[in-house]
């Protein structure tokens, strides 16, 4: 059974970066899937853009599929995307929000500047922190949905935020530590994995759900040609993870096998 | 002893945000101490203002201490500090840089923005990265100094990051997880962490030492009127752990007692 079998219990999932790399095949598995979501929010910055294409074929055979614009870095496009799902959900609110928009500003010790530091931080750690801000009332509108039950998971409401093992600060270290310095791109991760601890302290009395996930390394614009895993495989496991996430997962940092990481 | 002690095999220390709190004791502590080393280098923003004039104090009586304009926001600040030390400093190059400057913008999950949590994450994480590579060529020329052994520590070059423990991801949970809900300063401080981590691989061929130190919750005008050490008693103890570093404690996080704290 593949990953978004799991999804059988969520009525509604929003991706952010869903034109492209993992965002896309987030989208496209759960569509796709033996179990589809009532409703999937992908979001994009310009959707009628040429990188949207493959999205766009998406929604035409998927009605469940619904195209919003968002650009991530902008207040304003963050609310107006807020209202915008409101409208597509209605009374039952949020089940899944999936912090997937995320850029790697390459630059080492040398290359750094305090410009490419803060365009990646605002991306990578700021955003889904104004976004979930933004579209909690539907989150909550969700939770509260779901009974009086105490469990948590995505039949409830769950923000899941798409970190990186480049982000673990323990793991740097020793044999990790020849590859991959990148001075933006892990100091956002760091910083996404302390919001997403943040939130959780502040959304557990909501019982919403709030975890850090590593996709794993994958064959994306992002990963390069040379990584292990290919999207379908990456995403296949995530959706599975996504799916059993109970209260013992609150607030942790997780593998794509489901392993906890060290922060 | 006073911990100031430990530094009589340092030659040369700076100090960011040295006008006020932590940093004006650190300065001060080590021009009063048993053996102060030969320059103390105290940058602040306005070096002539109101807020400066206990430093300026300090740096009349003590002709070791030298106080250096600094901007740590502008770059071009920071090149032309790292010049006027470069003169101070001369052939002998500098020991110790404390990277001590740092804000706290208090916000919470409702009241944070956008703009609150990149202007603390410039300050605390963006700026000690930007200061480290203006003044790596005297720092190296230190260390290059010290002679061929491979020990490490201010008696060759060392880089101090004053963080926080609640930039302690793991620690912000359970029991912990009911006060300071700072999103901008925790996170800026989880971020200092990494930047720390990742400068710690990248010096370690040059042997200069890298690690974050927390300095306690300390009455100083950002910690308050209720934090339970003065700042006498946390220099103290600061200033013991710096001059007590070795290649053990490169890339560490360290609580001001010596114990070493989890990211």
């Amino acid at each position: 059974m593949s990953g978004a079998g799991n999804f059988k219990n969520c009525r509604s999932v929003m991706v952010t970066g869903a034109t492209r790399g993992l965002g896309l095949q987030i989208v496209h598995s759960l569509a796709t899937g033996d179990f589809s979501p009532g409703k999937i929010i992908a979001t994009a910055r310009n959707p009628s853009g040429a990188t949207a294409q493959e999205l766009q074929k998406l929604a035409q055979n998927h009605p469940n599929v619904h195209i919003v614009p968002l650009d991530v870095l902008s207040q304003e496009s963050i609310e107006k995307a807020a209202e915008e799902v409101a409208h597509l959900v209605q009374e039952e609110g949020l089940n899944c929000l999936i912090n997937n928009a995320g850029i790697n500003v390459v630059a080492d010790f040398q290359t750094v500047t305090a410009e490419m530091m803060i365009e990646n931080f605002h991306t990578n750690s700021v955003a889904p922190l104004m976004i979930t801000k933004a579209f909690l009332p539907l989150l909550k509108r969700a939770a509260s949905r779901a009974g009086t039950g105490r469990s948590m998971g995505i039949h409830r409401a769950a923000i899941i935020n798409m970190t990186s093992l480049l982000g673990s600060v323990e793991l740097y270290w020793g044999e990790r530590a020849n590859s991959f310095k990148w001075y933006p791109y892990r100091t956002s991760k760091s910083a996404l994995n302390m919001v997403s601890r943040c939130m959780a302290v502040d959304l557990e009395p909501d019982r919403i759900l709030c975890m850090a996930l590593h996709p794993g390394w994958v064959r994306t614009d992002m990963g390069g040609p040379e990584a292990p895993l290919s999207r379908e495989e990456s995403v296949d496991s995530i959706l599975s993870v996504i799916g059993e996430l109970t209260e013992k997962d609150h607030g942790s940092f997780l593998h794509y096998t489901g392993e906890p990481l060290p922060w």
